[in-house]
């Protein structure tokens, strides 16, 4: 049982019913990204500090009163009820007051997407659809192929040729349909919108599915949770097509709304130099512009964000701040992550921390204040770039001496 | 505060004092593997279904008072509350009665190995050690660097010459000292033990020490705590040095013990054909011979299984069985993992289902049975076997014609 008041167009601002099957704006077309609007009155009934006390749901399923697909199907992958983890050892190291992480790379196919695919995998089984497809190479497309299976659903995914072949495993193993379109990215994309649209799939392709940002806004609440409700001065998110930054700001606009929180956390959207039209749009105050996508940060690298006025408006409204981080420094915070706090995060989730580091050093975020980085992605997701990030150790002699030798070198005794 | 009684060397059958520093039995030397006994009589009190059902800590700490190291480190990993997913498309395709898996995948580091990695951390912090050191490389490695480095201890990793270079990055991400010998297994063996031992670092060679299998076993706790008690007739989990298989078998013991389950399930050890040292000294029943490591299930690739004596008691003396299954049988296992449960596993992991199969097919497990897999490893660890599991889809036309010949073919449209 939902309590969505209506869905709300942020372009032409029209209202339409809560279950509208439409997922853009009828009137505006694609680019009428909807948002879910609730009735927040009636959710304090069934939602508050206290039921969720009692709760004993742990994974994102247990914030469904606050969600516009509120059934989960009943054969699922433990979505969400991740690790919230104190660093003080990279607090200390960068001189902040407290730092936070939310370990988003212990979900079941390792990233934060796997929220956004558990709520299309239980929408599509209350919708009775048997086919869900989203054009993707990456997080998105394996924690689609992994829940869809899961679920007893097909997935189809939509791939260009130069997709590379390791990451398409993932979705293979999961039995997904991998259509891989001899052409670019947006190829793939105009023959996954003919599909979708010609055989009614479900579409999964986040940024014009408003429900999927609905799923992803859980994991702020798991933070506010995990943090007793006060929430850090700062949250800091890598940005890709702009749908988990604009997941945040709604969780936090929802806790707001529903007084579980007495004021907003500023925004810091993190993009690679390489691909960074959110930073540009943001410095120059104007409007997205499509950009090049040369970074090894491969879950962010997007050219033509799709969802511009959600992530924009998510550090607009919380007078946050967005800034672009270079691929050397990523990979750097790739090994500070790993070797300070024992997490083994992909490029596009290091990012976060290496743009903390450079607000910390441009006096956006002061060093007396509070933060918390959302970790996006497991490390494991992407071999070949931990291992640009680090030396190859040397071979050694099998004898006392050399072993010694390379000991003392590296410090250890 | 533990409540062991003392340590019993399998062997020689002498008693050690609970606190000995000693992690083998002084009198047997290396082959002195010993087992940690409990005061169950004073257990009762502190840990039962009661004090289990009030319980807030969510990882495998919530067993410390049946653990032999029971205080945690401070500054740690979420280790453990794992889920445990009821499978029943798979159990109809296999026909069997009832099948759960309980997903050691989700593990931070993505493998069971992080609960022995975790007892490793909390007993070198108490004991002031501030280096750990093993040889390994594959998942206990990666476990103890991930651990260490969250813990703020240092780890040595011990591999040898022929170690894939891309199961070392994570290593190197999480800041570990790699000695890389010039040699194989035993070489790089051989250094670890003099090091260890000459620079007094505390060892998480698995077997060796007996603390790691009581890390081991709170797999099995959640597993009985999951099932409210009411455990499977089966529980499958496949084998390598027999520390893992030996904890599951502690566990039971324990709860025996504790009268907190009524009977044992039984135990299937599954090793893959190229290298089943335990399945030969099972059907022949006699004492395990050095085999060949000759399989792409590269985790349980060990030629020269250090706790042999546990791993053949934990299936004796539950009336389990052993079995070996082909590498194509574990490849086709990781598919069926993947296509009808969501779950990505590596190939000593998918070892389980294919040795579930096997043990169908040959009678040793019925129909009507019910069967608990531990599902040990993150598929992600192993780019390169999914790989092979799998066809390379082919690259499509970007025309709508080819597109949908293509769907039609996989029999999505």
């Amino acid at each position: 049982m939902h309590h969505v008041k209506h869905l709300f167009c942020t372009l032409c601002h029209h209202k339409h019913p809560p279950d509208a099957k439409t997922m853009t704006c009828p009137r505006c077309g694609e680019k009428g990204i909807l948002d879910v609007i609730y009735d927040y009155e009636r959710i304090k009934a069934h939602f508050n500090k206290d039921t969720l006390r009692k709760a004993t749901d742990r994974t994102m399923w247990r914030f469904a009163p606050l969600m516009s697909v509120s059934d989960p199907p009943k054969t699922r992958l433990h979505v969400g009820g991740t690790p919230l983890y104190a660093c003080t050892r990279l607090a200390d190291t960068l001189g902040l007051r407290r730092l936070h992480i939310k370990d988003e790379g212990s979900e079941p196919s390792g990233s934060l997407k796997d929220r956004a695919s558990a709520v299309a995998c239980a929408q599509a089984s209350a919708m009775k659809r048997r086919v869900l497809s989203c054009s993707s190479t990456g997080n998105a497309a394996s924690s689609l192929a992994a829940q869809a299976a899961r679920a007893g659903l097909e997935s189809v995914i939509f791939v260009p040729a130069r997709a590379p072949v390791g990451k398409l495993n993932q979705l293979a193993v999961h039995g997904a349909t991998i259509v891989r379109v001899d052409g670019d990215y947006k190829a793939a994309f105009e023959m996954s919108k003919t599909a979708i649209s010609k055989y009614g799939w479900y579409n999964r392709n986040a940024a014009i599915n408003p429900h999927l940002v609905e799923g992803k806004k859980t994991v702020l609440f798991e933070i506010a949770e995990q943090s007793d409700f006060r929430l850090p001065d700062w949250i800091v998110v890598s940005v890709g097509d702009g749908c988990t930054i604009a997941g945040v700001h709604k969780g936090l606009k929802d806790l707001l709304a529903l007084s579980m929180i007495d004021s907003m956390p500023r925004l810091l959207g993190v993009q690679s130099e390489g691909c960074a039209p959110f930073v540009e749009a943001w410095r120059t105050k104007s409007d997205l512009v499509e950009h090049e996508e040369d970074t090894l940060a491969d879950s962010i690298a997007v050219g033509i964000p799709r969802n511009p006025r959600k992530g924009l408006e998510a550090v607009k409204q919380t007078d946050g701040a967005y800034v672009s981080v270079s691929d050397k420094s990523i990979l750097e915070a790739m090994k500070t992550l790993g070797a300070l706090e024992g997490i083994f995060a992909e490029p596009a989730s290091a990012a976060s921390l290496a743009g903390l580091t450079k607000a910390l050093e441009d006096g956006i975020i002061r060093h007396d204040e509070s933060v918390c980085l959302i970790h996006t992605g497991n490390g494991l997701k992407d071999p070949d770039n931990a291992r640009k990030a680090v030396e190859e150790p040397p071979l050694i002699k099998p004898d006392e001496r050399h072993v010694v030798e390379y000991l003392e070198k590296r410090g250890v005794i």
